[in-house]
């Protein structure tokens, strides 16, 4: 089929806050960004457009409602050169319901980069985490930056979002989920050794260590050891390190 | 003193690579990586360039030949929002000489982007690293973007280039570092239990894991354990996870 004017309009749309808002729609480029959202949300996507080249990269089944264009015409509608020629428009997935799975929660709270925020998920989705969380000031992770940062791992974990930390610490706490730690830069136990850290808790990332939390649960702060004296690691990094402490203690417990 | 005219084309001829090749000079912007250059090559800065007030967030000595400007002469040269208000201009750095330092070298084979190779920069100076190679086919990391990525880390590194990864082993080899890793997203040994892999070793990360190493010296792989079977890391995230496996093992191992 072809792609229409209005579904043309749509899609460079959704490159601004206000065209999602506005549509309600979401837009994910990439090979594998479009496979996460087709094997996790088939039923909310409304088309896919792509290159003959693109169409044929996509592995596994192929979309419905798949608009073949030009390479020319695809180059119009891309935003960036890695968009390897597939882009699916899709209704913004709605917040993650049902029972709380996994370890531990990870919280980004009021995290406003979006580059960040694509490299945490992708990162907690390697290491095989279940459940990220988020609060309002983050970056929306539906949007486009997001999406290719994250190349579409958000589609497959369990995406929560909360007014404020303390919403989040009560929720969490509601299922299970009740030891806090939060990622501090200046002060706190060494995350390499630190107990209970990955023991059905909420770790927090980002945003100021506010006493937000605090004041509804104690929080425990947890440290990045920094021998180097140069305090320099972005909350990407800081965020990877702690998820993969969470991979290694599992090896060293001897779980799968 | 004032800017002269031909110090301002300088300035914003250094944003770009033939730029630099011409004037043999780079540019440094933000607090942190101007702090970072005056200390480690002071007797390379050419001058710096500042407003009022980036000139008074500058911590410690202030820089010599320091020009002020208008805070709206200085967003014409800025090459982000955050610059600080204040940028530096020097020659560009020599390869560092002398003996090899540090308990293992970090080898970047062939990375091309400069936003990864400056995170990757910063994380191994914040774990204390001091040995940063890396080989043609990677990025300038004296550009202005891996610069600022960086924040300037790359000036308190021995940083060192070569040609081939088979030229980086050799002088390894010579200098007491004789243990060759590279990652591998395939297949190795874990990078959390692997004997050895920060004992006098080169672990050279990104690129393609060639023969080029395998012709020279036997080296081993090293994997990062992925449990969701979800492999996504990228070179930034994965020299992350190794890097700072070097702190936590010197830890638990009693080192300060």
């Amino acid at each position: 089929m072809e792609l229409s004017r209005r579904e043309k309009s749509l899609v460079k749309a959704l490159t601004t806050r206000n065209g999602r808002r506005r549509s309600g729609c979401c837009r994910c480029e990439g090979v594998r960004a479009v496979r996460e959202l087709l094997d996790n949300f088939p039923q909310l996507v409304q088309f896919t457009v792509a290159t003959e080249r693109g169409a044929a990269s996509l592995p596994g089944k192929a979309p419905e409602d798949l608009r073949i264009v030009s390479e020319k015409e695809f180059e119009e509608l891309a935003g960036t050169v890695n968009s390897q020629g597939v882009i699916a428009i899709a209704t913004i997935p709605p917040d993650a319901a049902g029972e709380v799975a996994g370890e531990f929660i990870l919280a980004l709270d009021q995290l406003g980069d979006p580059g960040n925020f694509g490299t945490i998920v992708r990162t907690f989705r390697a290491a095989g985490g279940k459940e990220l969380w988020y609060t309002k000031g983050s970056i929306d992770p539906w949007g486009d930056k997001a999406i290719r940062s994250g190349m579409g791992a958000q589609f497959g974990l369990k995406m929560r979002r909360f007014e404020t930390l303390a919403e989040l610490a009560e929720k969490a706490a509601s299922s299970g989920y009740g030891n806090f730690f939060i990622a501090d830069p200046h002060e706190g136990e060494s995350c390499f050794t630190c107990p209970g850290l990955f023991d059905k808790s909420v770790i927090v990332i980002g945003g100021e260590p506010n006493g937000v939390m605090e004041n509804y649960a104690p929080a425990r702060r947890v440290i990045i050891p920094m021998p180097g004296d140069y305090e320099s690691l972005n909350a990407a990094q800081a965020a990877t390190i702690i998820i993969f402490e969470s991979v290694r203690r599992k090896l060293a417990a001897g779980g799968k």
